[in-house]
Order: structure tokens, then sequence, then C-alpha cells
């Protein structure tokens, strides 16, 4: 009998959009306890950040130039490149730059990265027209609380399936969050999510191509005309999100309406946020961080080690026993590749997971002295790095709690370097200090397409 | 055991788009059957006549306003109006006036409403650069085949589940058609293929709401938009459709590989295509043809009538028996309505299917008179109307396959017929006579574009 259950589940899911439009628009900053509303400025300047070294990837520059032909205005920035445009171009093309080495941030329930496609739905919409930094960063809150509220509640079937949660997510924050700003009435918002719903796409077998961005550039370029039209009265149906055919129903076997309908305005998706400090697959970080370990202390040369041996939960092998890569993007979940490059660079960024970093022959030639030593005790944030030298010495590391973890956060300081890194990754020009001292007082600027002019390409 | 059907089905996917993109690269022109070519056009005929009335529809008018905010050029008309706009917006707005109605052709097998999407984006495409007539039917004919293949092979679970296949299928047919028409070869065509893998959206739950036509829009707009970036090395997956994570498999549980691998080059997609003759549910359709036959040979007014038996599969009144509507969108899919209207005024066309129709009260009243008789042995595409007068009298109309199903198409002349009538019903001005001339021509026209020009506005 599974008649109750679904009579609690069929309670849960009545007016379950009117319900979150009602959140949307009844939430004011006061509301917004100061611990989100510092998590959401940290946000964005991992996007900022990730924006500035994503901004010269081949796939954008190849989105630029398609997109430029469809240009309507030069309203909007393009995050450390030189080019104006209209906001929804410039919506899709910071979305998608921002994502690009997926370096952005994980809302770690979903692995959804939130903030590319709301952030840059709103900054879009900052550059065309007046916005207080205070109502830009209300809206953000708002926009990634919808996001992630819908992620939960199709999590994890919806992407173990194939779906690209951040982008099919996405598309609801961006909407939300531009409602938001221009403010718009439950009723409307109602709208808004429901032609965003008609737009939820982006599916997990487009990873590791181009395709991805067009998805995750969609969500906050559909996001934001789902609620402009809807501004103009282009109507949806009302339950967009529970009906019977609507998104959750669509793309979950068992989507948890509750996930939705419970805690809003108590409990925040912000404060399950967290960034990358190396741009690779999260499994990897304990390991990472125990090789920058060993090596900041290393009394041994690199070309002195006989083998290395990974200790850590099968997960890890699983996911990342890759030896004969020959992309930047694979070698971003090779662990083989992790260490090698972690232990002889004592860097662990950008340049390290690129195409050129896979062809040294060093690097390459180190792959068969990986061994993995499963144990399912431990945690997938920890791991332990044991290198043995052709002396047969031995020198361990071991990690209880990764970098990026919600244990282990980067501190603000942190932050800010990623953000100097990936701007001088990304060669534009930009002076990363200037945009830091905007970012972390937006909520004291006026005018909220500050961030977008100080994020400018000057070189 | 189900692993051998499942290494069949594995065998079957393997470099199924791949495949698929071969037959779009290597169709050529001499290789569609004469039937299948004037099948095309029969279908383009019907394409501009439910534009021509569609363009007047309140939610164009809404959604034309927003769009041209976003104008980034004016090489695109929007059939049956004054406006311009880039290709883009052009693909998108022809698409949701072609289906604002639900008023287009049906792929009888999976009910995709196969012309919008790519008609849309092929005219659009021809209004920016040189396409002749005959490359423009090939290229529809390719494009509607890959999109109803595709669709073959996820229905009829993707329909019933909550997908608006129209809209998902849609931006595939319309990034094949692009491609071929721009002379991509097999390797770009695939990258377009994934890049509007990246793109399939659209929730029946829009159905009857403006949200509906952003997703039609979107499936012209977006699969035009893949071909041009694939064009540009805008890179996809390999395996969009066939990959584990890919189209098929994330949007149906079980799909059928083989309904895209067989056959393709034999069977033609377009041969299982219908039109219309009413702008109701289907299964109304015998319905109002006994309807029409009786007012026809009246020799009693309506007002005479006691009730009226309806006989037919119980298919008909489950999805029919709507006595109490209030919008012209409802009366579509209410036989009190169809049948009230159609003996009252013996026509059944938009005007008897509007807002006002429904608002008629000697048409609300025959509500009660309506009495349905089920009989399972009857199939859904015949009906019986019998009248009851009130002098006791009794008049039957039996139809055993409705005008517009496979057994009874609409000639030329009816569909030309709905053409003149649909462009009076929008009001645009337009010479029907002249763009039914070039239509029927078109294989014969040097620029394709020239049924774009036919169908400006004039009044």
């Amino acid at each position: 009998m599974t008649l109750p259950a679904e009579n609690h589940r069929t309670h849960e899911a009545a007016g379950l959009t009117r319900r979150l439009a009602d959140f949307v628009e009844r939430t004011r900053w006061a509301d917004v306890p100061a611990v989100v509303r510092h998590e959401a400025k940290r946000s964005l300047v991992n996007y900022f950040a990730v924006a500035l070294a994503g901004c010269s990837d081949p796939a954008i520059d190849k989105a630029v130039s398609v997109y430029d032909r469809f240009r309507a205005g030069d309203d909007a920035g393009v995050i450390g490149r030189r080019e104006r445009t209209d906001i929804l171009n410039g919506a899709a093309l910071n979305a998608m730059s921002a994502n690009v080495f997926d370096f952005d941030d994980t809302h770690l329930p979903t692995i959804i990265h939130p903030t590319a496609p709301v952030a840059a739905a709103l900054f879009a919409l900052a550059e065309a027209r007046q916005l207080s930094g205070e109502a830009l960063l209300l809206a953000f809150v708002v926009g990634v609380e919808v996001e992630c509220r819908i992620g939960n509640a199709v999590s994890p079937e919806h992407y173990q399936r194939g779906w690209h949660i951040t982008s099919t997510c996405g598309v609801f924050g961006a909407a939300a969050a531009v409602a938001k700003a221009v403010g718009l009435d439950a009723q409307h918002i109602v709208w808004a999510l429901g032609n965003a719903s008609a737009q939820a796409s982006g599916l997990v077998e487009t990873l590791g191509t181009m395709s991805k961005s067009i998805s995750v550039g969609n969500a906050a370029r559909n996001g934001l005309l789902s609620a402009l039209l809807a501004a103009d009265g282009f109507s949806g149906p009302d339950a967009p999100l529970e009906g019977e055919r609507g998104f959750l129903r669509v793309t979950a076997q068992r989507p948890d309406f509750s996930a939705i309908s419970e805690g809003p305005g108590r409990e925040w998706a912000l404060l399950s946020n967290t960034y990358k400090p190396y741009p690779c697959g999260v499994v990897l970080n304990p390991v990472i961080d125990a090789c920058l370990d060993l090596r900041r202390d290393a009394r041994w040369r690199f070309d002195e080690i006989e083998r290395v041996e990974l200790t850590g939960h099968p997960l890890l092998r699983e996911r990342t026993d890759r030896p004969g890569i020959r992309s930047g993007r694979e070698s971003q979940v090779s662990a083989q590749h992790a260490v090698a490059v972690t232990l002889a660079r004592g860097k662990a960024s950008l340049a390290e997971f690129s195409d050129a970093a896979v062809t040294d022959p060093s690097l390459r030639a180190f792959a068969s002295r990986l061994r993995f030593i499963d144990d399912a005790s431990w945690p997938v944030e920890s791991a332990q790095v044991t290198i043995v030298l052709h002396s047969g010495e031995r020198v361990s590391r071991r990690v209880q709690a990764a970098r990026g973890s919600l244990a282990a956060p980067p501190g603000d300081v942190e932050l800010a370097a990623k953000l100097r890194e990936l701007a001088a990754y990304g060669r534009s020009g930009v002076d990363p200090q200037a945009l830091l001292d905007v970012l972390w007082q937006l909520d004291h600027e006026p005018d909220s397409a500050a961030p977008m002019r100080a994020a400018r390409r000057v070189a």
C-alpha cells in the first residue's frame, strides 16, 4: 500500500510553486542572516575568479564569436573580455565562462554549481537597469535558494539519470532571482518559473565537450528571459514544479516535495556551498592537499621517487584511476596526473591541468608508479599519500578533511588569492584588488554593476 | 535474464548518432521519392496556413514585443506580421505562431507537430543566405526524418511522462535540417545534434498556457543556433542520442534504438504526417465530420433538438466529456461544445473554438443534451452522432474514417482552402493565392525565401 505516502506527497505538493513564489516575493534583506549575506559575497568572489580564468577558453572564444552575430545591444559586458553585447547574450556568455572549467562553486547536497547561472543573469540585468548592491545580493540569495531547493527535491536520481543539474535547476534560480530583482509579485513569479520550466535542459553526456557550455549559458539567459516575459504578462501554468506533468515528476521518479516546502527562510542553501581549491574532481582534493604538503617539506627530488601509495575510499580509485590521459580535461580526474604534477611542481592550478601539462614526458612516465590501496573505512574527504624513494625511505601525509570541504572551507583570504591567481591566468589585465574591494563591499554599493566595470578587460 | 536483450540494444545503439548524421549528409534530392517531395510541400502549405492564423494570437503579440528588445538585425520576417527581426528570433516566433493553436500537422506515431520547428528554422536561414527551394525542401525532409525518428525511439513513454515531444525532438530536427542546408559534414552534424541535445526541453504541464510557446520557439531557434555553432567548430559529444547519459536513455526508460537505425532512406516520416481539418483534439474529428454532414442535409432547426447521442470508443468520452468550459482553448477538447457549435453554425474552424464562441448562451445550455454511448469495438477515427428531435424523430450519421486521418487525408485543394481560410482569420492581408503558387512550385524556385516575402503582412 503506497496510498498513504502518495497522499502525503500530494498534500506536500499542493500549491508548491505558489508557496515558493511567496517566499521569493516576501523575503527582505533584513530576513537574511549575516552569515548568509557574507557567503553570498564569497560566492561572488569565487564567481568572478573562475570567470576571469574561463573567459579565455577556446569554447568561450567560439561562443562569443557566434553570439556576437546576434548582438542586439551593448549594455552587457563579458567578464575579462573587451566585447559588449546585449543582456541575454551577456548572461549566457558569463555563465559559460564561470563554469567552463568546472572550477566554480559546488552546493554539496546536489553538486549544483549554483552561482554561474544566477549571478550571470543578475549582473547582466544590473548593467541595463538601476539595481543596488543590496538588491542584487538579496535576489542572488533567493535565486540560489530556489535553484538548490529544486535540486534537492530531485536529487540524487536526477543527476544520476543524466540531467546536468546545474543547467536544469539553474534556469529556475536565474528566473527567480531576476523576478525578485525586478520586483514581480507572487503570481508573476509563478509565471516566471513556468516559463523557466519550458526551458530546463542539459545532459551529463555533454560534459567534457563544448556543448555543455550551451546549457549552462542557457540557464542564465533563459532564466532572465523567463522573468522578463512574465513581467510583460506572458503567463504559464499554475504548477510548473509539482504538477502531474511538471518539472519535478517528469525528471525524477520520486521527487521530495518537502525539500522545497520545508524551511525556506530558516535554512539557507548558501551555507552548504563550497569552493574548489583545485580545478579537479573533488575526490582528489585530499590527495592534492597531501602532495602539496609533502612537496613543501621535501628533502627528495621528483626523480628519486620509486613509487607512490595512495590510500583512500574505493570511490577515489574508481573515479580517478586514469593512467593514459591525453587532455587537460581528462587530467582533472586522473590521480596519476594529479599526484605526479603536484609532487613535481608544488602547484595544482589550471596550468597544471592543461593540455600542455599532460604532454610532459616525465609526468606521463610517472603514471605506472602509482598504487591504489582501497580502504572503505576512510571518508571520501580524506586520503593518505606515501612516497617510497629509490633509497627505500618512506614519507607519508594523511589528510583528514580536505581543503574545500565544508569542514575546511577556504578563508576569505584564500578566496581572494584564488581570484588574483585566476585573473592572472586569464591575462585580462583586470586589477584584482579593485574588483575584490567592490565585491566585499557590494551590499553598500549603490550600483550593483560596479563589479562588471571592474572586471572589464583592459590589457 | 535481460542481458541478451540489453546486448542487442547496446549493439543497435553503437554509433547511432553518427549513422544518423551520415544519413543527413549523404541524402540527395534524387533519393527522395516524388510522394515524399509532394508531402513536404503539403506540410509547408499547412505550416503557412496555421502561422497566418496564429500570428495574431495574444501570446505571439507578447512574445514579439519582448523578443523585439533583443533584435540583432532585420533579416527575418514574422509570417503575417510587419515586424522584421534577426534569424534566431524569426525562427522562434514563426514556430510559436504555427503551433500556438495546436492546429498544425501531426506525425501520428509520435503526435509530434513536426513542421513548425524545422520549417521555421529553415525559412529564417533562407532569409539570410542563398538557398534554393530544392535545397530547403531536401533539408526539411531530412530534418523531419531526424525529428520523428528520435520521437519514435522514445515513444510512447516520453510524451506520457510529460515531455512536450514537439519541443524536445523538434530541436534535433531543426538542427539537422539547418546542418544539411548549410552543407555540414557528418562529424559537424554530430556536433549540431550534440549542441541540440543540451537544449532539448519542454513540458506537457505548460500546454494550454503561453509558456508552451517558448519551448516550441526554442526548438526552432536553438536548433538553428546548434547548427551554426557546429559550423564554427563548437563541438559536442560523440553519442548525444545513444550515450549512457544521452537524450534517449535520459528521457525514456527503454528507448527503441532501432526506430532510428532501421530504414532511413527507405521509410519516410512525412508519409505518416496528417493535417487537422478542425482546431480540436483529433478524437473529435469524426464527431465534427458527422455533425457537419447532419447540418448540411438538415430539415430541422437547432432549437428543435431534444438530445444528441454520441457513440464511439471510450477514449472519446474520456478525453472530451467537458460540459462546463470557460475558454476557447478548453472548447477544443470539449465534445459538448464541438457538437453544439457545429450543429448550430455548420462550421468548425478557429472562430467556432474561440473565447467568444464559448460565451454563447444557447451553446452553453446545450451541454446537458449530450449523451455518450461507449463502444470499445469502434476505432478512434470513427464515431456516430444521432440527433433526437422534440418530435421524437431520429437522424444519424456514422463516420468510419474521419477527415484528417491517414485513411482520409485532405486533398491539396482542401489544404489550400485551409490556408485561405486561416489567412483571412489572421487578418494579415496576405494574398493566399500568391503564397500558394510559390509553395506548390517551391522545388523549382531559385530563392527559397520567396514564400516568406509572400507571407508578409501588407494590410
